[in-house]
């Protein structure tokens, strides 16, 4: 049985337009932060679990044979096709009104996600690949994505979500290696900094301690526009890890080789 | 003779407009970092200088007698009534194709900020100050920006650019002072992230070694909303240094006694 593509990638569009009708209300709400927690009502967590049941819901009537895994719900189903699911990545946008997190959706074929969307839904932007294509909308007609092209770490535009996430010695020396090495880095992008590198906006994203659901939707976007992501140990990265992606696959090699020798 | 604040509102908008014409075509420009540079041309100095010039001719034939102070051109005029523009704050942010960035206009009275305006063009945001009033706007009518009212330094969501602004280790223990004292950190906002805090969505941002043309706009639009800005000596903010916002005047206080004990 061939897959059919053109309905994942409709199931993926309606699967993250449905997550967004959970997500949107909850964004930029009035309540103060200790108010939500005092009366145990914590919008992230609203917007997560809500989000999550949706896209599971449009997925498991679409593929009900279909193994589903996802950050609030855990596991189900087993098999060779999976998705993966992250309602709301980028905690600490959402919970500052900052619109730079995304709802990810991944499909994996035997552990190798080969197609995915990201959502962010408050700017009305939608990231998508399918095997042989990456577009990007924001109303109107998609338009394709392509990486920069760049080869040359010296060129290149680094994104990292917090430097914290180098926790250890051994980690931060990797960070300031890659961080000497490149032109400029910015802090803060979680989903969306990938986004931008698909879109030729920035040339590495360098991250540890990635689980399945931050990246398995990102892979393919990043791959079928042009660009290389793998683990540090040049291993596939649908299951998360210690992850770098690239604008081109010379400069993942050389983002590899220089963060393994740091 | 009293300020025409209705034309100072509308200056501030239509100056603003006039920004985003040349901005936003500039921004996410498919040419690679290195052809920009290659060829003489760099798109964020373009984008600088074309919308300076632009909101200048606006200000200069609404009020050709008051002084304007820009990032890119420098100043002109003198008197008690000057203008305050930063095109394009936020330089990474343009750069990288991150919708963060934003134009600022403030006007200031004897040197104190008293009315401004922060413009997300390619989102579509405005956030707004005149005496009496901060708004927000995104399509249809303005709604008043209000702060989150908290006062508690262990319940505060803190911004900053990027932690390598502490760039000594007396900024560095300040640094680690605040950010050991507060709920959540987030980097890589800059006017984007003062503006959320006027908006609710944060209580703190605190960065050193800022210009007039990085908060003027921002400080009426803060105090509209209900929160207090000052630099870390307790001074006005509007002519620049190390400043912190917040999101009201008590939790200003325990910022300020924090960071000068460290």
């Amino acid at each position: 049985m061939s897959l059919d593509l053109a309905r994942i990638e409709a199931t993926l569009l309606a699967a993250a337009d449905a997550a967004a009708a959970r997500t949107l209300p909850l964004f930029r709400t009035e309540l103060g932060i200790d108010n939500k927690l005092e009366a145990g009502f914590d919008p992230v967590t609203e917007a997560d679990r809500g989000a999550e049941t949706a896209i599971r819901a449009v997925i498991a009537e679409a593929f009900p044979d279909h193994a589903i895994i996802g950050e609030e719900w855990g596991s189900s189903g087993s098999g060779r096709y999976s998705w993966i699911i992250d309602p709301v990545d980028g905690t600490r946008a959402f919970i500052t009104g900052a619109p730079v997190w995304g709802t990810l959706i991944g499909f994996a074929e035997d552990g190798v996600a080969i197609a995915g969307v990201m959502s962010q839904p408050f700017i009305g932007e939608t990231f998508l690949a399918v095997p042989g294509r990456a577009t990007y909308r924001r109303g109107g007609e998609p338009t394709p994505l392509r990486t920069s092209g760049q080869t040359e770490l010296g060129a290149s535009r680094l994104f990292t979500t917090t430097p914290a996430l180098f926790s250890t010695p051994e980690l931060m020396a990797k960070w300031l290696a890659i961080e000497g090495a490149t032109r400029l880095q910015r802090f803060g992008l979680d989903c969306y900094g990938y986004s931008l590198l698909a879109a030729g906006h920035a040339e590495l994203v360098v991250e540890p301690f990635l689980n399945t659901y931050d990246i398995a939707a990102l892979v393919p976007i990043i791959r079928e526009a042009g660009g290389a992501i793998s683990c540090w140990d040049g291993s596939e990265p649908t299951a998360g890890g210690n992850v770098v992606a690239a604008a081109t696959p010379q400069l993942l090699d050389a983002a590899l080789e220089l963060i393994n020798r740091a």
